[in-house]
Formats: C-alpha cells, structure tokens, sequence
C-alpha cells in the first residue's frame, strides 16, 4: 500500500486527484493540506463521497508517506518539494516550476529566477509516453501542463520519425473554465463565461508554449481559447510534412503508441471529441490529410485537462514510479 | 424627448436598461454613473453595440434630465433618491428600499430601520398591471423584485375574484444567475454554478416574501432555486380554491389582463417555460387544474428577471409616467 | 466472478451500466445487445474506455451468465425476462413492467394490460434501503425509477415514524435532459433544451406517481420540470408533520439510514445540491423546518438519475443479490 | 412601408427574422409560409411575442409584396426565386444556390448542376460591405453563408490593400449549434451536443469554402467547431504578411470599414469574444501581431450566426435595396 501526501488538496486538481485515489487499492491518503481551509473537512469545500481533515501544511507527517502530490500555484511549490525530498519522500509537482530543464527558459517564461535551479538536473517531466524510465527512477517528477499534455502526445510521433517538413506549428486549442483555476475572478464568473467563448493570450504569449517547444524542439503559435465547459482540452493542430506523404505513412509513426494504455488514435475518416475523453485519463488522437500533395495535415487531439492534463497522469506517474500496475485507479 | 438619467449602469440591471433604452425613439441618456468604473467608457466594462462615458455619481447633472433610474444596492440608495426628487426629477428605484408601504417589515425583512421613511407614503409599487394610474402620478416609483413580479401577477386574479380558499401558497421559484448579481462570489463562480442546481433561503427566509404578502395578502412558503442559465425566472404555484372550482371559472378572473399588453395567459393544457420569456419584458401565465373537487390548482408563470424583473417594468413604469405609449422600446 | 448479460446497450442507463460494470472487479460482461446497433461494437455508438460487440438480443447466449440486466423500453421487457428467468438466470429489470404490484394500477398509469401479470408476484421493487433482504433472494428484481428512488428515499423515514400528519404531499422535481433518453425528439433538440426550463406533466399525470405511491402510502402531487444539464435530479418536497415537531425529532427519524452507505443526510442547516450526487450512487437529503409550531417541513432530496436513479442502483441490487459488498464499483 | 413575404419562417433563421422584422417601422409582414405547419400560427411553433398565420407557399400573393426572404433550403430555392422575380418582386435568398457566380462551382461544392444558371449573372453577392452599390440595384441578392460573413469581412482588407504575402490562409472556426438548424438529428440532440466540443468537415471539405475563396482570392484551409452555446461565430484565422509588416500599417487597412455602422475592429491589444456580437447584426474584429519580423499575423472575428451570419444581414440589404438608413431595425 502506496502512502500518499496531498498538498493543496482543495484546488481542482487537487480535489480531481482525491476522488481517483479513493478507487485506486494500493494508495492510500495520509493527509491532505489546505491554507485558509485547514481545520475544516473536504466534505465542507466539495461536495463529495469521500470525506477527509484538511490540515496545515506545518502538521503534515512526511515520515508516514512514501510519495507526495503537490498542488500548489507555481512560485511556491520549491520549499514544500526541498523538504519532502529531505524527508526521502518521493514528489510529483503538479505546478509549472520544475518542467523547464533550463533555468533560463524558466526566468524568460515566468518572469522569475527559477526558486531551486539545483533541483532542475533531477527532476524528469513526468510524461509517460515519452520518459517512462526515467520516471521509473525518479525522485522528483514535474507533471506536464495540461496543454502541453495534449499538444506533445499529438506532434511526437511525427518528429520522433523525422515527418516534420517544417518545423513551425499552429496549434489552436480550446479548454474548458476549470483550466483557469477556483480563485474568484470576473473571467470565471458565470456571467461573464456561460454561453461566450473568446481567446486568450494568442500567438507567443502562453506560457506553455516553453514545454511544448522543449519537448517536440519545434516553433509553436498557439492559441488558447475557454470553452463555456467545466472539463476538456481539444486541439486542433495544423502541420506540414513532406510533399506526397500519404496517410499510411503518418498512421504508421503513431505506432510508436501501440501499446500505451491512455493513447488512442482514432481510424482514420473520424476525429474526436471532447467528451472522448472527459472523465477518463485518455488523450485521443485524429488526423486528417488536407492534401497529400502538399503534405498538409491536421490534428486533433484531446483530453480531460484535470485527468491526463493533471491528476490523472500525476497518478499515471506514482503507478509507474512505484511498479504497480499503470492503469490503476483510472479505468473510467 | 424625455431625458434620462441613469445611476449605477455597470451591474447586470443598469447594463440591461441601457441595452432597452437605445432602442426606445423617445428617451435619450444624458448620464450614465459608476462607481469603479467612473472614468471609463460603457464599452470598456460591457461588450455592446452602444457606448457612453461612465462618470462619478458627483459629477451628474440632475438639471438636465427628467427622470433617474436608481440601479443601486439596497440600503444605499436613499440620498440619492432624495436628492433627485429636490431637483424636481421623477425617481424610479430598481431596489428594495421603496416597496414595502410599513417601515416595520424593512426592519424586519432588511435588518435595519428605514434610511427615509418620510419618503414611504409617496413611494408607489411600480407593478403597473396592480397600480397604473398611481404610477402616472408617482414622482417616486419602487420597480418590484424580480421573484414578486412573477409571482404577484399568478396570484392577483385569484386574490381578487375571492377564489383562494386558502390564504396559504406554496410557491417553488426558479431562477438564472444573473438574479445574484455581477460581484464575484464562489457562489457565481462558473465551476461551482454550471451544470449544478440547488435551493437556497427556502420557506420563510427570502426577503422578497415581503412584498409578496404585501401585493397579495396571502401568506407564502417560498422556495427560490439557482438555475444553472442566465437569464429567467420560472415559479410554479400551488394552490387551494373552493372545492369543485371549474376552469373556466378560473380562467374567467385571468380576464383581468385581457388588455394588458405584458401579461400572457396561455390556452389550456399549454405551460409556459423560461424561454417564452426570456429577452422580453413578457409574464407569461399557466394554469393547471390539478383537481377539480379538492380544488387544486398549478399555477406556472415564467418572466426575464432582468426585464419584466428589472430593467423592461422599469421602463414600462417610465412610459407610463410621461403618458407615452406603455410599449415603447419594449417590443421584442 | 458474476457473468453479466445486458440487453439494450446503447441507450443511456446501458452505457452508464457498462462504465460502472468495468470497475467492479468482480462481474464481467458477457454479451451486450443493441437493436439498431447490432453487429457495430460499443465504441462506435459511444465514445469509451472499453469497447464490446454489440449482438442480437437473439444471439445472447444466457447459458453463459449469471444475471441479466434489462435496459429495454417498458412495455417490452416482458419475453426478454421471462426467457432469461426460465433458463435460471435472475433478473434486473430497469423497466417499469415489474414495479407495481397490482396489475390494475399498470393498466392504470400504462394504458394497457399489464403483459405477464404472472411474474408480479415474484418481483421486488429493487430499492435495497427498504427490501433489502427480499432483493437478496429475488430471481426478479423491478429497479426503482428515477424521480421515485429521490422521492421514496426522501419520505420513507416520515411514514415510517408515524410523522405524517398529512398524508398529501407536494413534490417539485427538477431532472437532467438525459432522463428523456436518447431517442430523437424536438423536445430534446439542443437548441430547444438549451438555456430554458419548463414544467411538464405535473399534477396528477406522470407515471411515476404510482411508484411513489405504492411504496409510501402517501398522495403525491407532483411536478416534474426539465432542467438544462444532462444528468441529476433535485426534488423538494413539502410536508405537513403533527404540529409542534421539532427538528431533533424529525431527524431522528432519518437514523433509519444510519448504515446505509448511499443514503447521506446533511447536517441542519445545509442543503443539498445536484453536483453531490451527479457521479455517484449517492442520494443527499437535507432537511428544512420552515414552521415547527404548524409542522411544515421541506425536504430537498438529490441524486444522479442514471446511477442512483437507474443503473447505479441496478449495480447495487446485482450486489445485493449475490452477496457480494454491496459498494463494489459504486465507489466515487 | 416595404410590404414584405417570408418564405419558410420556422426554421432558425426564418423566426429570427421575424423577430427583427417586428422591430423594424418601416416594413410589415404579408405572408410568411411553413411547410409541415402551414395552417398553423407562428405562437404554436415559436414562443414569442408576436403572432402570424403560416400559410402554404401556394397561397402566397406575390402581388400583395414588394419583396420576399426565402428562408429555404439550398436546391429547392430556385422555383420559388423564379416565381417571384417574374411577379417583379424583389428577392432576398438566404440559401446558398446563388451565391456563387460560376456555375461549375456550384456543381463542385453542391454535388448537383445549378437549378436555374440563367439567374446567376444578375444574382448579387450580399455582403454590403463589399458590394453595397450593386445591391441597391440587384432584383435578387443571395445572402451570404454564415461563416463566410466573419471570415471575408476580417480577410478582404488585407487583400485589398495588397498585404498578403502568402495567399494560404488557415480559418479555425467555431459556430454554436443554432448553425444546424432546427431539423432533428442526433449531431444536434442535447445529450450529444451539451458540455462537448468537436471539430467536423475539416480542411478542404466545408462547402463555404467556395464562397470564402471566391470573394477574397485566397486559398483556404478551414476547420469548423461546433460549440455547445447557442448562437454565434468566432474565427480565428492565421496570415501570413510581408516580412516587417508593421501592426500600424495593417490597422490602417481596415480603416476601409471607418464608416460601416457593423463592423468593429477593437483597439490593440484587445480581442473580440463571443458575447460581444450575440444579440447584433455586428462583425467586431480584433488584429494579434504574432511576430512582425515575419510577417505572421492572427486575426479573430465574431458575429452572431443568425444575425449578421444570417437574417440580419438580409434585413440591412433589403434596407441598402430600398434605399432605407441601414440601420433600420438593426440596433441593439
């Protein structure tokens, strides 16, 4: 039985990752923290089967647990992963502060030096399908962004087989509200979300463009938009490969996730769908040839930005971090 | 021309009269007030096709127009009335402050004394299908709740044809979000307002029973809901007539609308729902008997609470006052 | 391992049974029926985790399960369960064919003769909070609808105690899209669903009362209405208790779920709202003394009404019936 | 007073029609025709606050009318266009058959011969902004498609000024579902289409592609959305411009639109969103310089599809045709 310590237990990922481990039977939750709501219940902040104490982060026992999610904003996570790492309890950090392997790609994205640039050369971006082994070992492990997530899972194949005929990317994604987080702001306000859509920080802006471009080595335009959903990222991915590659061709790179549990490429002729994949710790995958001759094609990718975009794969990672089974616990 | 003043145009209501204005040939806004916004633009706080420079509740020029509309939150709105009526402008008040006709119910209802309760016997319930020709007259009109609106205009006929052989009525209210306002709230949040639905302030809680008993005599459990929609308001009525009270009967005393042009009565076996309604300044109105011989009846009324609710009687109350035509700007 | 057969697959309480099946670790789906559907597999209709072929009903094989669940129309069942019965398989039927006891009141509320009145005797109403130990033993268990389970579960601790003193009661519905199924109509056209709400079969005409009624022995008027999410049922209930009773009292009388692991009773003062119970087997009751000296009470009662509603509770009864904890993939 | 006639007047564009058209003092409904309603009022089929006979198009008196809308669908147009020009009545055609001037175009996109070539000469593209002269003068004006109005009016200033350095374009397009139409189908059931998202016809496949090629010259790669809200178009669409392009340089290309009443262009730094066209007849378009160096650029459109997309639209041609102020009927 895996002990597991929660940090920042009330945000959403936070919660998302609460009601995966109550069916997963090899974990277990030792505690769980909260800042302004430490000393209530879970029950109190989230409607919820489950029920669990909310504590400080000061009471928090490392020495009961084997492993640690952390579900803090980005900036403060550094001391919680130092002392955890101290205690010898293994980390997944659910915030942006350990995915750039470069500290200067972390000053030039977030506006910040990086708060721990020593623990960087340990630390491995916790993306399954690409770093399994590396993860396997891993002390520290910095869980992908959930637009990243879906957009690297979609262009890896390609460049992995040398398909990329120019290495400038459009990616126009779309994300349901919950991506901007439980903080009170007029963005989330249901007035001013229910029934619009817009897009927001288009073209070099977005912050995830760092992890995307690190991971695939390609130049990325890229385009979020907030969907009036709570849950789903889809995006809808614009390449150039070779001129005559034909489709066969394309289908066959995407063999290099023959095997993976929670990649799914669609047969061609169908696209998916947001709800593909809400609910479940799936990125499905379409591709679309626009015309061979010129070796354009579309992709299509998408995901539950909580599950595989988050705690899904965070839990995906202590699976794998610690020889279970990788499915456990996300069979839905 | 009548010239119109407006105070607190950035809420939902004030947003939602400025919208109906435009379209009305013979008003036209000489002011528009904010309060954090003073110094913008309207465009800059509200996506519209209209613009007007927002200014400082100071800065208004009470001279130059004929009427005000108060948008202002409860308790807060009195010296603003007070001085727009000693500038010899008509006053028409979209909040609680000026409907209950006995200081003692705000007391009791609202938790404070009354802040001009020398005003009170001026003040007319600006429910023009109940008091038409006092609002002609009225230099200070209080624009009813948005519940009471639709829930009055169900009852009114019964009440005055003497049918409700119990003066108990249980009223089931359904409302959009936009009934709580733009001011950010966890409760307005679109995570925890979307694709959800609940109670709140039900059986004897809810401020706008007061006007309810006031308008009806009747005595009202009343449970309001959050709809999971912006916009409408839909109550569902239940009541006791003499036992073996015919339909036709009932129907006879809706005849009391028959020439109002805001009061719909729809033909029987047919129910209103919340579209009917929504985005205009319509009540639309169901009766179901439920049985004859008890005399159980089903009433359901549905109305645009920002329109019929607010804003669209406000202007109806507008129309009346100056003795233009009652529809003016308001066909839609 | 309990060996499972489901017939009618592709409509909504199939699909949501067959998402529940796969984390229940000791059933497993032996064969799926579809009619349209036939020769296509699961995630052609649906998109999935799982995927299944999907056969004529006239290709199950029902030597090779244990139990068979029935998602077919009512009306329909009945050869499907009598076949299934007399190749000693046990059955849950999520029909309304085997809920009313008497045949009478089928031809009543159905509009026709019931079609093998024969096995009504045999039938257990499948609600295991009250027939547990007859489910345990059942060949033929009727599962509960959806309003009923939300209502019965919200009433039976009052009747129970004695704590009626009137035996009318009013209950106000709210139900999710979904529970109109997934058959085309323009009732459940998206763009006449969508961002409205309405009132439909209310008083004394919808089918379900006769569940209610059966197992309360109380009149129900009630009003069902059509909110716009996809799932969750929100009914709020009003009661007449003997005058005087006190909150303490009444909850009390909801220590009759003390056990139960899907019955939860929210503290005073706390409602219920649909997001805790959309996604799990839960049932939340809260409970509201409006007027403790004339014993009004309003009691607000949630639920999913495809899990707890219909096919959670189809799992929950398998459980029952074969002695297995009674949790098993019902957990989150 | 333009005495008007409405072919088809309860699909999605038909009604909203209607609805402006109530608004408009200068124009009075003669006739409007239905198919499965005729016999029928408008109230049975749409709730609203006016009423009108639907008659069968037999019974239409083209003699009593200075213009029709055909509000049918595209290939069953053309009889009743012909029919209505030979009475001398002046034509407004929503549907798509004359929109494209080449014949072998029609052919191509539509998949059949065009029904009547011999009109396609004197047929005027209806898009005012572009073609506002011949328009007052055209006996027949063929509407423009809904994605095509947002796509050409953000795309034909660049084009015009010479600024488009590369003739491919990419057009990421997202519609609420009121694009299609009232017709039943599973695509368009609530369940199906309520909190999910989905990508279809992508590429080169979506049949507006003609019309966007046609009027702007340009090679289009377009991939349309569905969006789970009702009405409305955002665009997002990917230029390439001559190296160093300076943002200054290409806002001045739009100052084509300095006196359009309905189009908008935001002030840097500023992008449209859904909510700030729904409701009008405007087109807002906001410019996102990506990277001036190279010249990339991304522009995002909005409208209400069946507003400026549709019905609107048609209503400000047949003022431009009847030389009424364009606005007429189209404020709010």
């Amino acid at each position: 039985m895996i002990r597991v310590g929660i940090y920042g237990a009330t945000g959403y990922t936070g919660f998302e990752l609460i009601k995966l481990l109550q069916r997963h039977h090899q974990a277990q939750i030792v505690f769980a923290t909260a800042r302004s709501a430490a000393g209530k219940r879970l029950g109190d902040v989230f409607p919820t089967m489950i029920d669990l104490p909310l504590i400080d982060a000061e009471e928090a026992n490392l020495a009961a647990v084997d492993v640690v999610f952390c579900c803090l904003p980005h900036g403060t996570t550094a001391p919680t992963v130092q002392r955890s790492l101290e205690a010898g309890v293994r980390v997944i950090d659910l915030s942006a502060d350990f995915r750039l392997r470069d500290p200067a790609d972390y000053q030039r994205w977030y506006g910040n030096t990086h708060p721990a640039p020593e623990l960087l050369a340990s630390a491995v971006y916790g993306l399954p399908e690409l770093h399994r082994e590396a993860i396997r070992h891993a002390r520290l492990v910095a869980n992908p962004g959930c637009y990243p997530t879906s957009v690297i899972l979609a262009l890896h194949p390609l460049v992995r087989a040398g398909l990329m005929a120019d290495t400038n990317v459009i990616v126009d994604s779309k994300s349901g509200v919950s991506g901007a987080g439980r903080s009170l702001s007029l963005k989330t306000h249901f007035g001013e979300t229910h029934e619009t859509f817009s897009a927001y920080n288009i073209g070099r802006s977005h912050r995830h463009i760092a992890e995307m471009e690190q991971e695939t080595g390609l130049q990325v335009i890229f385009s979020p938009h907030l969907l009036p959903v709570f849950k789903g990222i889809l995006s809808t991915i614009y390449v150039r490969l070779p001129a005559g590659t034909d489709a066969a061709l394309v289908r066959e790179a995407y063999g290099v996730y023959r095997d993976e549990p929670f990649v799914r490429l669609l047969p061609g002729g169908r696209l998916p769908e947001l709800r593909h994949a809400v609910g479940t710790n799936l990125c499905v995958l379409g591709i679309h040839p626009v015309d061979v001759d010129s070796g354009r094609y579309i992709l299509v990718s998408v995901e539950d930005n909580l599950i595989k975009g988050a705690s899904g794969q965070a839990l995906q990672n202590m699976n794998v971090m610690f020889g279970l089974e990788e499915t456990l616990g996300l069979m839905s």
